[in-house]
Order: structure tokens, then sequence, then C-alpha cells
């Protein structure tokens, strides 16, 4: 820190990316890429031409993606807001929602509040259910910005749509943010309610799902008001935050929407012979509907099986906050991947004579 | 503006982007971006694998990029911080470093009040003088976060390095930012005082000179204590804020370095031959040393100006600042499109009775 920093910040703790160590290859399972390329459309996009116009500011207003994805999603271009990944949206979000402070679950995705941090948003969590699903009537009518991740991160576990629209309805004059970053792994997306309630703000990503993650690209769908409040604070930030490559991938995407639904069905299928995989050694595994589980075994410290698997060539999650100890975070890969960390797994209780 | 809205924002007037007018093909002379195309290397960067490995998060480090620009810089790498195109920086820094306020010229960039009142930093302006140029001795030892252009912005005029070093020196205890968008034009750096100066922070683009508007690249040299103050507001807001196509293409940018000095040198040859025709035409030019002019003619309208160009296809930038209603800024095209908007300023004075 230089003695020229805000002294607010003196004391802010930013958010840890997953690490990319580079002293090996290793099977990645900790930052929830996904383990297939983009569409071979999106593969196929880029011409020179779009190259050699890169000497050009990209359209601030992203005009043909925003047609595009309102199309999909069955609403009007000003229903839809682009940004620089889902992060920069949340960001954003927090910013302008947040003068009468936040709420949201206890453990959930960590980013949230290093962004009240920053922003001097006053927070409160709602801590979650002994199987870690969200306390619902806990989280209604709090009276302030209510943000969640649905599913959740990082259990994995999708609350159904009747119950999120409980909460948005509960809560008229108060924006409430569901964070739907793996929805498209077996959850129900609440973009559909977006006419019925002016306070909803629902964020999606091409991080996942779409096989994007290093292209950054996000975007939200909301009632007008809230996107003009969003497009305010980018045109007060950064105008031009996403880049014309970026757009032109997004929208040949779009294009071959049922490539990644594909894709996305595969994950499930291999979430799910994981998940059973897991179980089998003892693991406990809470029903995921995102492309990663949570997992923990009686007997076996968190951090350990960590190191053991970082050590076999494998990166899966494990978080620094205590309550979650004794948990790692595994993103789904392809078959191959998850068998050699299914087998991974079988050696080190093995080698722990836990198996 | 919905009714969720931070009340704090209520009032906020965000920048306006110059336009990008889709009923007809323009003259684009509006938003400084290079008439030239990005070098050879870059165009031929990207292959289809690196396409396929937009699947995965970009480096949030910038390793390799960070090497070759200290390399180009005779810095280190801990002395260069990456953003999604400099404006991303200049938010981070008025608020990681506006704490006391900020100061700048009364006439620049016009996004710097813009940071401000998004980040609630109080700010003074220092006038120009009657030349527009910067009044030095007003700018010095002001007791809070300085912000000077250089060359500046919509002048195009530079101050000399010395006069810039005695702003930094005056104000050890704040820092001074100099914004080097339009440096590669024939400014002097301050690059090379950011060892002697810890408190001096020199901001970059790939924009204009390296012609990669499209791109988002920015980036700035400072002290070690500057970089880490950036690095942890952007892992508090967005740490893949640079995706892996734009680090990939800004590496062979770096390794390309004499072909983008090439058109800078064709750049400022053409704007040489354009402020001595605008000259016989009666028009008022300051000394430019970036890639744009700023003009006036007496007795014309500067409204009018812009109209009547845009009616003709040719776009130019009209400020809506009362201070410069007389005048225009005028980008440096290729020669033809110059010699296009020199006839057409000639056919408006004609047409107007003034010439």
């Amino acid at each position: 820190m230089s003695r020229f920093l805000h002294s607010r910040f003196s004391s802010l703790e930013a958010y840890t990316p997953g690490e990319q160590p580079r002293d090996r290859q290793y099977i990645k399972l900790n930052t929830n890429e996904s383990p297939y390329p983009p569409s071979p459309s999106v593969l196929k996009a880029l011409t020179e031409g779009d190259i050699a116009d890169l000497r050009l500011y990209s359209d601030p207003e992203g005009t043909v993606l925003r047609e595009k994805l309102a199309g999909l999603y069955g609403c009007l271009p000003e229903n839809v807001f682009l940004s620089n990944g889902s992060d920069d949206i949340l960001n954003f979000a927090f910013l302008a929602f947040g003068q009468e402070g936040a709420v949201f679950p206890s453990l959930t995705y960590s980013f949230y509040p290093v962004f009240c941090a920053l922003h001097g948003v006053d927070f409160e969590t709602v801590e979650l259910k002994e199987d870690f699903t969200i306390d619902v009537e806990a989280m209604k009518g709090r009276g302030r910005l209510t943000v969640l991740a649905n599913p959740n991160a990082p259990t994995g576990i999708a609350l159904p749509l009747s119950q999120v629209e409980a909460i948005v309805a509960s809560n008229p004059d108060h924006v409430v943010l569901i964070d739907e970053a793996y929805v498209d792994f077996g959850g129900e997306s609440a973009a559909g309610l977006i006419e019925k309630y002016d306070n909803l703000l629902v964020v999606m990503t091409y991080s996942k799902s779409r096989s994007m993650a290093g292209a950054r690209l996000g975007f939200c769908l909301a009632g007008r008001g809230i996107i003009q409040d969003l497009e305010k604070i980018k045109y007060s930030t950064n105008p031009y935050n996403v880049n014309r490559l970026t757009l032109k991938l997004g929208e040949a995407a779009v294009d071959s929407d049922a490539y990644f639904r594909r894709n996305a069905v595969e994950i499930m299928e291999t979430r799910e012979t994981v998940t059973a995989g897991l179980r089998r050694l003892g693991f406990t595994v809470p029903d995921s509907r995102a492309n990663f589980v949570f997992i923990r075994r009686e007997g076996l410290d968190g951090g350990k099986l960590y190191r053991s698997m970082k050590d076999r060539g494998i990166l899966i999650r494990h978080f620094s906050d205590p309550r979650i100890a004794d948990w790692n975070r595994v993103t789904i890969g392809s078959p191959a991947e998850m068998e050699a960390f299914l087998q991974a797994a079988e050696d080190i209780l093995r080698e722990e004579g836990l198996a």
C-alpha cells in the first residue's frame, strides 16, 4: 500500500481469484471453467478485418448483441445491459443500489462482501440452514439490496423459482439481484419475471455455460429503470467496457445457443456420475445444480484433500473461511478429467487409511 | 432513473462518448481513432486455439504483457498495471487517491469531473491561460490529487517535461497523474521519472497511437506502492478485467513497436499539413502534439461548422461546454480523409461568405 491510498481502503481485503500456478500442467477444477471450447461458429467468427477494425472503438451500446440477447430471453433490448464480465455488473449494482445496505446469505459468492467494503455498503448476512439451503423466510422483506446467487456458490444448491419470486415480491422498494452465473446447469431462471417486478435484476455470464470466461462478457436483464441506472454508472466509469472482439464472439454464441445447451447437459450428466462416485467413497455432496460440486469427507481435513490433489496435479478450490474448512469446491470438467479426479480421491482416502 | 438508485447519483451527469451514427458512412474524425490498422503481427496474432482457450479465464496478472511493457519502458513488471482501457485506470485513480480532493485544468478531458462526481471527490480547476496553455505555477503544490493530460485535450497543446516534473515535485504528498493518452504524437513522456518520484502515475493507452481502441487496453507506470493500490482496487471490482485476446494482441503490439511509431510520425506529418491548410483558410489552430487539432474560425459558429461537416459526411467533435462553443476538435485521419476535410472546410467558408 502507498501512503497516498484513501484511508477507507486501508483495511480493504480484495477478492482472491482461484490460483493459476504455472509450475506444471494441472487438471484445473478450481475456477468453474467449462471443459468444452466455445461453439464452432464462435471459433470461426473473427476475421482479419475484425482485427484491423480494432483501430475503432467498440459500440458502447452493444446494439447488435443486446438485440440478440433480447430475442433469446424474450424481452426488449432496453431490458439488457452488457458489461465486462458479470463481476463488473455486481460491482455497479452494489454501488448503485446499496444506499440502505445489502443482505445476502452468510455462505455465498465471497466477492459480495468485498464490493460492500469497497463502496461502504453496510451489509447483513442470513445464516444458511444446516443442510446449506437458503433460509427463504429470513431473506424476505429485508428492506435493502437483496442479493441471491441461484444456484448458490460454493454449495451448488438451487432454490425453486417460486421461492425466488417470493423473495423478490417481499422487497418491492429495493432491488433484488439474482446472480444466475450457474443457472444453465439445471437451475430455474428468474428472467421471465422482469416485466412483473421492476425491482428484479437478473445477472448472467458467458463465463460458465457459454465457455467464454476469457472473453469477459456478462449481461443482465431488468426493467428499463434499473438498466438506465447501470448505464449511468457505466458511462461514468468506462463507456467502452466491452471490446469489439468480445461483442462479435458474443453475437456468434447467441446464434449457436443449442451448442452450449448441449454442453450444459453433458456437464450435468458428468456431475451426476461424479456425485454418485464421491458418495460411494463416503463423501458428503449436496445436490448441485451448478457446474461444480461442494464436497466433504468425514475424517479428512479439507486443506489436506486440497493439497493432496494438488500434489497429484489436480487443482480444486479450498476456501480460507473457517466455517467451510472441511470442504472443497470441485469444478465439473470433462469425463476423463473427472475419472482422474475420482481415482485420485480414492487413492488419497486409501493413503489416509479411510478406504 | 429508477427509484432504487442511490440518491448521490441522482444528479450525476455521465460522460458523453463521441457519437457513432449509423445512418450513413462518415469520415470519422470525432473520437481520435487511428486511420491505420494495428501492426501486421497483431493482425496475425490470434489462432483458432486462442479462441478455443476462451473457455479459460485470462491471467489476472497479465504477466507476459507486463514483462514486455516493462522492457519497453525500462522499468520492472511491478511498475506496470494493466486495465480495460485507460478510462478504467483513471476511474480507479480518482477513487483511490482523491481523498483530499483533486485538481485539474479547467479545460481538459471532460471525463475527470465525472469521475469526481461519481466518487464524491471534491475538485478544483485551474484556469488555462488565454492561449489555452496550462498555468504551470497555478498547478503546483495544490496538496491534492493533481491530474494533467499531457498533451492536453481537447487543445492538443503539450507541456515540456521540465514543467511536468516541476508540478510532480511540488506535490510530494499526493499523487500527480499524467494522462499521456496522446504522448506518442510528439509529446515528452514522464515515464522515465517514476523511479525518482513515488507520487508520479503515468497513464497510457493502446487506443490512439497503437491503433487498438476497440481492444480496450490501458496501462500505467508508477512506483510499486501506487501500483499495489491500483491492484487492490482492481481485485475488489473485476480481477479479470483484461480479456485473453486483448492480452495476446497487446503482446504482439509491443513486439512490433517500430510499426506504430512510424504510423505516429505519419500522423504528425499529416497534422502539420492540415494545420497549415487550416491556417491558410483563416482558422486559429494551436500547435498540437496530439492526433487531433483544435480549431476555430472567426465569424463561423462552432456548432454550425460541426453540422455543415456532418451534412457533408464528415464527423468532427463539438463540445457542449459554452466556453469552447466556437471550437471543434478534429482527429487527424489519413491524408485522403484530411484532404476531403480541408476541401469541405473551404466549401463551407465559401457558402458562408467567409472565403
